[in-house]
């Protein structure tokens, strides 16, 4: 481990994240809550005197391994939820810290599995008094699924000055953070690659608040609406999710279709949005798992709705209602419409399936990611055409190209570790809280896979706060695993990697 | 495909069924079931004459190819079930044809699943007219589970003369047959590897009937629960399994602690009785696969031991029903004491992830078998090491020998296939049958691993009854894939293994 280096980029995480949260500060500003000031203005304080000391001496060797890049993602998650937990914590919203650093954790890896009950959105919408008032918190929230959608180190990546980063081989750290298989460069320099990642990120945000504001929401809602979409995060400023946006928005069916559409959209594979802006079009729309990723809402939207239909809903109703669920499950985000938890065993077990299978890779969601799965079923017929025939070359193509035998074997070794991972996850959460099977198995799939709320006790219109603070520890790593795609935090318990170079 | 050698192989096959048969004959003699013997010796006239015209005439060309192997043992299993389910529905007993089929691919699998209600158990103890006795056909059921435990074609390649067998290949029936990621011969040729196999399966199933006898039980009860443990299949003679033997035998708690000591037995690598009979005591105990087992069996049946003491119930009563339940759910028996599905979650979930791990390599136990597991894991740790430090080699040693590349990479092939199979198996059952998520995963849980009963509607008091004819079927491929370990039964749907040669 170069530890300069571990400190110099932990210091330019402090100061990102301080310059972050003070759009917290901006929001609160503008809304009078003065009384919340002091929630953001400590923590912004120690991320700023601690960013500034730890980065303030540039180090002379700046390379980095690719196990320096696992361990420095890995830790700043860790780092980054410390401090990010703050503000819960001291404006009283979520004043148990475990609790705090759970909401925290949820919301950097976009899961979006909450211990806010309902009492506590209506300190958002109705405080008694207007200065103690919760939209600079409940912002910071919502940001958090934003923040964490990209990932932080890759917006550090973006405005690091270049002359820090030249033969520092910080792809590394890019590649550790990003979801996904593979991830390469779109560009000659990783700042160039990220600083476009982050402007198509911005457009697209921005985007959907402009729709949204159409749709009759107030600024504040369709900014806190685009922010946690665009993260895939989940995060809802309602304490009923999207059922009813609190009545107080003027077409909310319109409403639910573009969160619908943007759900989609930000789980797509944001390379095609730039070969779109470079204009190779049909390359994009050709890409192999993009068309995997469609077959799949299509198939799914289609049997949901019918399952609605039967079960004696208006097929605009069932249709609108079955996209949206079968996005906000494909994309992770783990927004609501409708209680699914009222749903028929049948399409609650489609949904939980399809919980696994998550977005495409280097997307904003979660969960295996369909290229992992295709990669993972066609390597697996190679190997029985293999046993078929032992003469065959065991050759593997994706997205038209032969895929690596390294990349198959890691793609195998993480599909696994995280089998793996999650039986022991579900074991243990299973036996300490004794909930039903139904209640620990989905709330595991729900954290591992960054969507939110599961079935159960955990359900859309429930939420995690009466779990155990052991379970809610165990959780807490599973988002951390399923958000870093389980590598960077698994080495952290690796004695060899914290050996000084 | 040497259609020749097929064709010979599968009259060896009838034949062979056919000898196995007529024991069941010989029982409802002993017994005076005069009645029922038609339902035998029309089934038994079908294998013999079929049998022999099959195998009348030797192939010339007895070469057999790893593909051709894999393809003679799927097809086997399917035809040695519809040959088997005949004396159910003759017998009335089980009047639907697939609800017979589901039974007898349960028994041979060694999976337990039944259809049989309470009704039908009272046909066996208490029949109107004696000479309408179900002795005969209750004894083929559980002998099914003893003929399936071992493997029918490593049954044949015992007794298959010697000459037929040289520069055959046979070997890789062997290999298809048997579980485990690696089978090896013990001695120099197949056929007396074969032989060894069966008589030390034959000698514990003697030594086990033994010792029941001096538990009270009569000599057919015996008998019967002898062979259904050997084969670690779960189908017991009494509508309630193991929860009170029908009241009439003299030392309950004894033969359950009898049958708990068996199950773990037959749940150990056959080799290792190999080695020890050959004096090799040492190297059979410091088996490393015998060992992660010891462990994960004293870690459960410790946890649960606790778990009911602290639920009430007095510790010797607590230590029998958790090392028994712990032995049924791993040795993938399913013979029940108790009606698991009335434990608490916690207990029911460590069960319910226990079905996964199933018993040894090279033992009558399904699942996913310890070794499979133990590999899985060390080499999911070598690629994150390799992650850590690309020059690493990645080696994986398993048992004191380095595991090669094609059988880690098989290993992963095989993980991922079994959790793509369960996941659609489990998805289909849900929505065909739209019953609660326990029952559904449960029941294919015990499918795919060959447990026999679930959880919910499907669990030890209850049975598959009421399910579907589609979800039975999905359930009976499922046994089928868990038994031959996959690669068997999916080879048949690929077309290139079909072409002559």
């Amino acid at each position: 481990m170069n530890y300069r280096m571990l400190r110099y980029i932990m210091g330019q995480l402090l100061l990102t994240e301080g310059a972050l949260m003070s759009l917290a500060m901006i929001v609160m500003l503008i809304y009078g809550e003065t009384g919340m000031l002091y929630s953001v203005l400590v923590p912004l304080g120690a991320l700023f005197i601690l960013g500034f000391l730890l980065a303030f001496k540039k180090p002379e060797d700046k390379t980095l391994s690719a196990k320096d890049g696992f361990v420095v993602v890995g830790l700043s998650w860790i780092v980054l939820s410390l401090f990010g937990c703050l503000p819960f914590v001291l404006s009283g919203l979520i004043p148990n810290f475990i609790d705090a650093y759970f909401e925290t954790v949820s919301g950097f890896t976009t899961t979006g599995a909450s211990v806010l009950s309902g009492a506590d959105f209506a300190k958002l919408w109705s405080p008694a008094d207007p200065s103690m008032g919760m939209r600079g918190i409940f912002f910071w929230r919502s940001f958090t699924n934003w923040i964490g959608g990209m990932g932080v180190l890759v917006f550090v990546l973006a405005i690091m000055p270049q002359q820090d980063m030249k033969s520092s081989r910080l792809v590394h750290i890019m590649r550790a953070e990003m979801p996904g298989p593979k991830v390469d460069k779109l560009v000659a320099t990783v700042k160039k690659t990220a600083a476009i990642m982050y402007a198509i990120y911005i457009a697209l945000t921005v985007l959907q608040t402009v729709f949204l504001l159409f749709g009759g929401m107030d600024l504040y809602e369709a900014v806190c609406t685009s922010i946690s979409t665009a993260g895939t995060g989940g995060f809802a400023i309602w304490s009923d999710s999207m059922v009813s946006f609190g009545g107080t928005v003027a077409h909310p069916d319109y409403c639910i279709w573009i969160v619908s559409v943007f759900m989609f959209i930000f789980s797509i594979n944001f390379n095609l949005f730039y070969l779109i802006l470079t204009g190779k079009v049909l390359s994009a729309i050709f890409s192999e798992e993009l068309r995997w990723f469609v077959g799949i809402v299509v198939v799914s939207t289609s049997t949901i709705t019918v399952g609605l239909c039967l079960a004696g809903d208006g097929f605009g109703d069932s249709l609108r209602h079955a996209f949206f669920q079968v996005m906000t499950v494909l994309s992770t985000s783990g927004f609501a419409t409708a209680d699914f938890n009222l749903w028929s065993n049948a399409l609650k077990t489609l949904l939980l399936v399809l919980m696994f299978v998550g977005a495409c890779a280097g997307s904003t969601g979660g969960g295996i990611k369909v290229s992992r799965l295709v990669i993972s079923a066609k390597s697996t017929w190679a190997e029985i055409k293999h046993m078929i025939n032992p003469r065959q070359v065991k050759k593997v193509m994706f997205e038209k190209k032969s895929v690596d035998n390294d990349t198959v074997r890691g793609t195998f070794a993480y599909m696994v570790a995280y089998i793996l991972i999650f039986f022991v996850s579900f074991l243990l959460v299973a036996i300490i809280d004794g909930r039903s099977i139904e209640t620990s198995f989905s709330a595991v799939v729900a954290c591992i896979n960054n969507i939110g709320p599961g079935l159960g006790d955990v359900g859309p219109m429930s939420n995690f706060a009466s779990l155990t603070y052991t379970s809610k520890i165990i959780l807490i790593l599973d988002m951390l695993l399923g958000r870093l795609e389980i590598f960077p935090i698994l080495l952290l318990f690796y004695p060899s990697v914290w050996r000084a170079k």
